[in-house]
């Protein structure tokens, strides 16, 4: 994968963007985190005044051989239904979309169905489902290679179109198993840390999964990313790595959603490290292990809402920060400015 | 204060709400604290499907008597400079509203000169700002009753006007310091736990501030809300306070920003606490004593984002998730409809 080599983000309009944030009409510090946001994507768009005018959300779709231990408290079908309701626009992050004026795209990276064409979905399937990790690799190399390949397609494709910001979403039953088993190998944590309930396990239905994953992870010694992705999937986790190292390469700034789009980000993280200034890392998941996944790779999301849903509504809530955090640097006067009558 | 009344709020229509949220085409609870809100939304308007058109941000400004005492790190002539720039349209409230796509106005609750007439500024200045509470009271009862009166009015004519949501900001050089005065009798808690650094202290300032509050608090026994508001100030804090039972009146959401806003929102519930479930609180502050008052309404609120600059700002970064909280109850298929092709 070495054409995934992104170079280091340029910090040379550091200081002058401190300067600038330090000199406006208010105490240096004063919006907080916001000012830090606002720096990060000066950065990101190599730019004293950068703009947030259209957003977009990427909803990768993918299905889960593991879902034949039952570690999913929903059945493999759901993924189909739900994809049928992002493109009716009727889901959650359909909803939340709307409220943040961010558009919203589904990618099928791996739904194991034909679905039926629709202009607000990419077919980009890898092959119908990953194969049951619990038994064998979830998917070939060359399979996570093409994902990750065409992840980064889609979103240097969405940069061109004149996106300034790409949300991650995804929708795919059982992957907060494939997302617990990349974190265990990639944060790296003990699988224990890692296991959460999902979107809705009872406690006989979490044992199973912890138990699952445990057969599953001892299948394998990988630790190497693009091995571990192909080991455990899926092909919507592997091409949401992607999307973030295309996001990168295009110097745009990428929305990280909850547990399962981190564990992409961290896979893309450790691919190439000089993502992750490129990265915001929306809202801390209800689920078990998206915290300890966060400080592994010294990240601080932005929210903490209590959401476990995943789509990308995390991601959506942050928008209209990054909005707002884009205008400190292009809309508050000077102190001196304001000092001297120049209004 | 007896026209201030508030009907304890309607909770016929909790049930239902609760099963519309249930039903959706999500896992039942996996929306969080997002869920809560449009629960909340669905009870201030009595709707299954309440709306969030358009918003409003109220900036109410007044000086403080206390200044004199040196309790601010910026001398009061801020309060006039910080107006113009509101009305300029460059401070960052303003910032934060047009990516929000929030309204904003300026009520002049007690600014200590002379502003010229300001389309966007609502004249209700009480006094060339309060006298100074170290060493007598703030302001007189019936100045009191008088800005509380017509906070309320212009709270229910904003609603009248269609404001689905009311932000509350303020500006006021020295507010902090009325603000920790009111928490410390009204929570009520001890005054260190209530004086922080403000916008910007240094380590005297801060012990000069805390020296003289000491003097204030010591001037009156006050624990009665309308007493303690007259002793310690300020105009804009008991307007804002009067905002809070005028929403509430009129059944609309009211969103508390940060450190000050929430000790005029103390204020209004100590004098009626049925308007509590018509507030959002929007922000931690990063002022100490924020979170304990929040602790002493049990409210918890949304964001913590390290903001410590006031002006509405983290008020108006929730204007957002009150839109996708709302759309959650309007724009979400239930699951039953998803499950039987309905879509």
């Amino acid at each position: 994968m070495t054409q995934f080599a992104i170079p280091a983000i340029d910090r040379t309009l550091e200081p002058a963007l401190r300067t600038k944030l330090d000199g406006l009409a208010k105490p240096p510090g004063s919006l907080g985190r916001m000012e830090a946001l606002a720096l990060q994507l000066g950065l990101i768009q190599q730019r004293l005044d950068p703009q947030l005018r259209r957003a977009i959300l990427l909803v990768f779709a993918g299905d889960h051989g593991l879902t034949q231990e039952g570690v999913s408290a929903y059945p493999a079908s759901v993924t189909v239904a739900m994809v049928q309701t992002f493109l009716a626009g009727k889901a959650s992050a359909n909803a939340f979309a709307s409220a943040t004026d961010t558009e919203i795209r589904v990618v099928d990276a791996g739904v194991a169905a034909q679905l039926p064409p629709h202009p607000g979905q990419l077919d980009q399937k890898i092959a119908q489902g990953t194969r049951n990790a619990a038994v064998e690799p979830a998917m070939t190399l060359a399979q996570c290679e093409e994902a990750i390949t065409r992840g980064a397609t889609i979103a240097k494709n969405a940069a061109a179109e004149g996106f300034d910001v790409i949300a991650l979403g995804e929708m795919g039953i059982g992957n907060t198993a494939s997302a617990a088993l990349l974190m265990h190998r990639l944060s790296p944590a003990p699988l224990a840390a890692c296991v959460g309930a999902g979107t809705g396990h009872d406690a006989a239905g979490l044992a199973r999964k912890r138990a699952t994953l445990e057969r599953a992870a001892a299948r394998t010694t990988a630790t190497a990313p693009l091995d571990v992705l192909a080991e455990f999937g899926g092909f919507e986790i592997a091409m949401m790595a992607g999307a973030v190292l295309g996001a990168a390469q295009a110097k745009t700034a990428v929305l990280v959603d909850g547990f399962i789009a981190t564990a992409a980000a961290l896979a893309a993280i450790r691919l190439a490290p000089e993502v992750q200034p490129y990265c915001i890392f929306a809202h801390c998941s209800a689920e078990a292990g998206h915290r300890l996944m966060l400080d592994s790779i010294g990240a601080t999301p932005l929210l903490d809402l209590d959401l476990r849903l995943g789509e990308g509504t995390g991601g959506l809530l942050c928008v209209p920060l990054l909005r707002a955090a884009a205008r400190i640097l292009t809309d508050i006067a000077s102190l001196d400015d304001v000092l001297n009558g120049r209004l």
